[in-house]
C-alpha cells in the first residue's frame, strides 16, 4: 500500500488539474449574473465526489443556490463525519490589481493564485482528495457525507432550511470544514472560536437629485456630511463602538483565559511590515490577539456617493450609501444588533435627510469544544504530519452556519483551516500555498485514521 | 424691417435645429475618451458664427480643449462687446435617472431636455442668433468679439494663458455672458456677484490591500472611518466651517448690504417641496439668501472606497477617496483656502494611515460693478423684453474666469443669464425652457441696441 506522501507526489499533476477546473468557474454568488455558474460549479463538484469514490452524489435545489451532498456509508459501527464545505467565491474587484485573471488559476513562486484558490475551493478540495486516497487504499473505518453549499459568502441564507429538511440524512458524529487559516506553515493551529457577524447597509437620502454645489451649497444639507458623521459617530477615540447597548451581552474572559489566548504568538513588526501600515489600531484596553478574538469591532466594508469620476464636478448629490459589518464575539446576537445599530442611526440622524438601514445578514459567533474526540484525533493528525501539536486560537472571522449546524443538527464542528492569513482571501490575489494544500490533504487523510482508532478505543 | 419677436416666431424650428447639432456633440470635458468631441463641438461654433454673419472664425489650440474665437469689427467708434461662453458640458451620470438620453435632444412641456440644454449651450447659442438677427437686420452698431472655451467645467486651465497670449486681440468694453439662472420667468434679474471655489480631492490609503473584514476588523484602522471622521470634522454642530484661518479673509457686508440682500423673493415652503426636503440647514446666523449668496460653503461633491456592488462583501479596505468643493466669497483667496484645508486634514488625521491632499481647480469670487453703461442698457433691455428692471443677485455658483478677464484684460464682465434654478444643471434631465431662450435671444439683442445707444450720449 502506497503511503499518502508517495501518492500525492504521483498524482499532483492530475489532483491541480481537477481543482483548477474548479477554480475557474466564477460561481460569485453575490451576483446574480453568475447564477448559471453557480450550477456548474456544484456539478463539478457532485463529479468530483463521484470520481472519489463516494456512493451516492446529488445536487439539491435551494430558493438560492444549489446544494451538493454525497456520502459513503461503509457500517453502522463506524464513526460518522460530516464535510462542509463551499463552491462560491466573492466578487473579484478591484480587479484592476489582480496580477493574473481571477478565474485562470496559475502557479507562481510555489502558490496557486485564483478566486477561491483558499476560500474555499481549495481548501474544500482537500477533502475530496484525502476520501479518494482513503478509499482507493482501502483505509477507511468512517462513515463520510459531503455537504457543499453555495451560499456561504452570502450569509448561507438557505442551508439551514436544507439542513432541517435533511435532518436524518445529515446525521453525523462531527462535522469537519477546511474554511480557516492556521498560524504559520512551521505552526499549525486549529481554530477553536470564530466571531459573528451582522452586516447592514445604510442609505442616506437629501434632496431629490443632485444638485450644483454653488447654487445650493451651505443651505441644503449634503447626505454625505451626514452619512460621514453617522459612521464617525460609531467608534469613540478609545477606539470603542459607541452603539449603545453593544457591549452588554458578551461573556466577559476570565483573566486565565486572556493569557492563554495571548499564547499565540503575533510579530506585531511584521505584521504591520506585511500591510505597509505605520501603526496598529483599535480597542483600548485590549492586545492585538484580543481584539481579534474575543472582541468585536465594526468596520465600513463600502462607501458611495456623489461623483467619483476622474476630474472635478460640482455637485451636491442626492444620495450617499455605506456598507458595514459588524463581527460579533459569544454571545451577541445578530439580529439584536442589527437592532441596536439601526436604532442608534435612526435616533442620531438629522431630520435633513432621510435614512433608510437594511440588514443584509448575519450570524452567531461559535466556540468549538475541545475536549471531544474529533478535536483529539486532529490534534494526533497535525502532531503525525506536521511534527507538533495544533495551537487552539481564535479567529476573527465568520462562519455563522457552524452556529446553525449546532443549533440544527446538533452536531459539533472542527475546524481545520490550512490557509494562511497572506493568502488574500476576499482580495485581489487571493492564494494557497501548494505545500500547504498538500499538507491539508495528507492532514485530513491522517484525521480519519486517528479518529476511527479513537472511537474504537 | 422685421422685429425680432417676428424673426424667432417664423424662424424658431431652424434656430433649434442649430441648438440641437450643438447639444448632440458630448462634449464633456472632465473625460479625455471625449477629446474628439471637444473639437467637434469647437468647429461646430466656429461654424455657427460664420453663418451668423461674423468676419472671422478661428479654432485656437491650447494645451488642453481649444478656444474658437470670432469676431464682427465695424468701426472703431462703435463699443467693442466681448461674448464669452463655453462649449464644453458636465459629465452624465447617474445616467439611469435620465428620462430621455442626455445627447438627444428633446423638447417635452416647452423645455429643451439634454446636457448643456441651459449649461452653457444653450445660453451661449443665445448670443450667436442674437447677432444674426442683428447682423441680417443690419441694426448691430457695436463691434462684437465671441471667445468659446471648452474646459470651463474643469476650471478654464487654459483660458488665463489664452487671454494673456490674445489680450490685443480680445479688447472690448464688456464681457458678455450667459452662463447664470434668473429668479423667475416673471422676476427677471442679473447675477452681480459669484462665489469662488476651490476644488480637491482627499485620498485615505490604510493598508496595502483590501483586508478580510473578520480577520482584520479592529486591528487594522479602516481608511472608510478615517475619512468620515475628517469629513466630519469640517463642520461643526452650528453649520460654520472649521478649518482654521477659512473666514479671516471674508469682508463682513454692511446691515444695509444685507437688507438690501434680502429682499430677493426666496419662497422656502416652495423650495423645500421642490428638492422633496424637510428642513432647510446651513450655517447659524444667516438667513437662506445670505448664506448662497455671501457665505461660503463646503459640499463633499463624491465619496467612494471599498465594495459598492450587490449584496454584502466583508472587507476593510486599503483606500477611500472623496472630492470637495468650497465656495468662497470675497475676498478669500482659492489657493490660501486650498493650503489651510490641507493644513487642516494633515493636522487631523491620525498616523494609522497615509493622507494625499490635491487641489483639482479653484478660481476667485467675483463682484460686478452695477454703476457701468453696460449694466445700464442692461436693466434698459429687461424693462423692453420683460417689462419690468432686472434685480441684482448674488450666485452661490462660480465662474472663476470672470475674476481673471477683470485680472488680466482688465475688462469687467456682465451676467446676463436667462436659466432658471429648476433647469437641473449638473444633473440629470438638465433642462431649459423653449420660452427662456427665446427671450433670452430677444435681450440680448436688445442690449445691443441700448448699449450703444448709452454710449453715444
Amino acid at each position: 500500500m502506497e503511503d499518502i506522501t508517495t501518492y500525492l507526489q504521483k498524482n499532483s499533476n492530475q489532483i491541480l488539474e481537477e481543482l483548477f477546473g474548479l477554480l475557474r468557474i466564477p460561481s460569485i454568488s453575490s451576483l446574480s449574473e453568475h447564477k448559471d455558474d453557480m450550477y456548474r460549479a456544484a456539478e463539478y463538484y457532485k463529479n468530483a465526489l463521484l470520481k472519489a469514490g463516494l456512493d451516492k452524489a446529488e445536487i439539491f435545489d435551494t430558493p438560492g443556490h444549489p446544494v451538493v451532498y454525497a456520502e459513503k456509508i461503509l457500517s453502522s459501527g463506524f464513526p460518522t463525519v460530516l464535510v462542509y464545505a463551499h463552491y462560491d467565491v466573492m466578487p473579484v474587484d478591484p480587479i484592476e490589481l489582480w496580477e493574473s485573471s481571477p478565474f485562470e488559476p496559475e502557479i507562481r513562486e510555489g502558490k496557486i493564485y485564483a478566486r477561491g484558490a483558499d476560500d474555499d475551493k481549495g481548501q474544500g478540495f482537500m477533502h475530496v482528495k484525502a476520501i479518494e486516497y482513503l478509499i482507493n487504499s482501502h483505509q477507511l473505518e468512517c462513515n463520510v457525507k459531503f455537504m457543499i453549499e453555495g451560499e456561504e459568502e452570502i450569509g448561507s441564507q438557505h442551508l439551514e432550511d436544507f439542513c432541517r429538511a435533511h435532518k436524518d440524512m445529515l446525521t453525523a458524529d462531527i462535522i469537519l470544514l477546511s474554511d480557516t487559516t492556521m498560524i504559520a506553515f512551521d505552526t499549525p493551529s486549529i481554530t477553536v472560536g470564530l466571531r459573528g457577524l451582522a452586516y447592514l447597509e445604510v442609505e442616506v437620502t437629501g434632496p431629490n437629485r443632485d444638485l450644483h454645489s454653488g447654487l445650493y451649497g451651505g443651505i441644503v444639507q449634503n447626505p454625505i456630511h451626514v452619512l460621514a458623521r453617522l459612521l464617525a459617530s460609531l467608534h469613540d477615540d478609545n477606539g470603542h463602538i459607541t452603539i449603545p447597548g453593544f457591549y452588554d451581552d458578551i461573556r466577559e474572559m476570565s483573566e486565565e483565559e486572556r493569557e492563554e489566548l495571548n499564547r499565540a504568538p503575533f510579530d506585531e513588526e511584521a505584521y504591520k511590515k506585511s500591510l505597509e501600515i505605520e501603526r496598529l489600531w483599535g480597542e483600548s484596553g485590549f492586545t492585538p490577539v484580543e481584539r481579534i478574538g474575543i472582541r468585536p469591532s465594526l468596520d465600513v466594508c463600502g462607501i458611495w456617493g456623489g461623483y467619483t469620476g476622474e476630474g472635478s464636478k460640482t455637485i451636491l448629490p442626492s444620495k450617499a450609501s455605506a456598507k458595514v459589518s459588524m463581527r460579533l464575539v459569544p454571545n451577541q446576537d445578530p439580529e439584536k444588533i442589527a437592532h441596536l445599530f439601526e436604532n442608534y442611526l435612526h435616533k442620531i440622524a438629522p431630520d435633513t435627510v432621510r435614512l433608510k438601514v437594511t440588514a443584509l445578514h448575519g450570524g452567531y459567533p461559535y466556540i468549538a469544544p475541545t475536549n471531544i474526540p474529533a478535536y483529539k484525533a486532529a490534534r494526533k493528525a497535525y502532531l503525525k504530519t506536521f511534527g507538533k501539536y495544533p495551537i487552539p486560537t481564535r479567529s476573527g472571522g465568520s462562519i455563522p452556519i457552524v452556529n446553525t449546524f449546532d443549533k440544527v443538527l446538533g452536531i459539533k464542528s472542527l475546524l481545520l483551516g490550512f490557509g494562511l492569513e497572506s493568502d488574500a482571501i476576499h482580495s485581489p490575489n487571493e492564494n494557497f500555498l501548494l505545500k500547504n494544500f498538500f499538507k491539508g490533504i495528507e492532514t485530513i487523510s491522517e484525521f480519519y485514521l486517528q479518529f476511527s482508532h479513537i472511537t474504537k478505543d
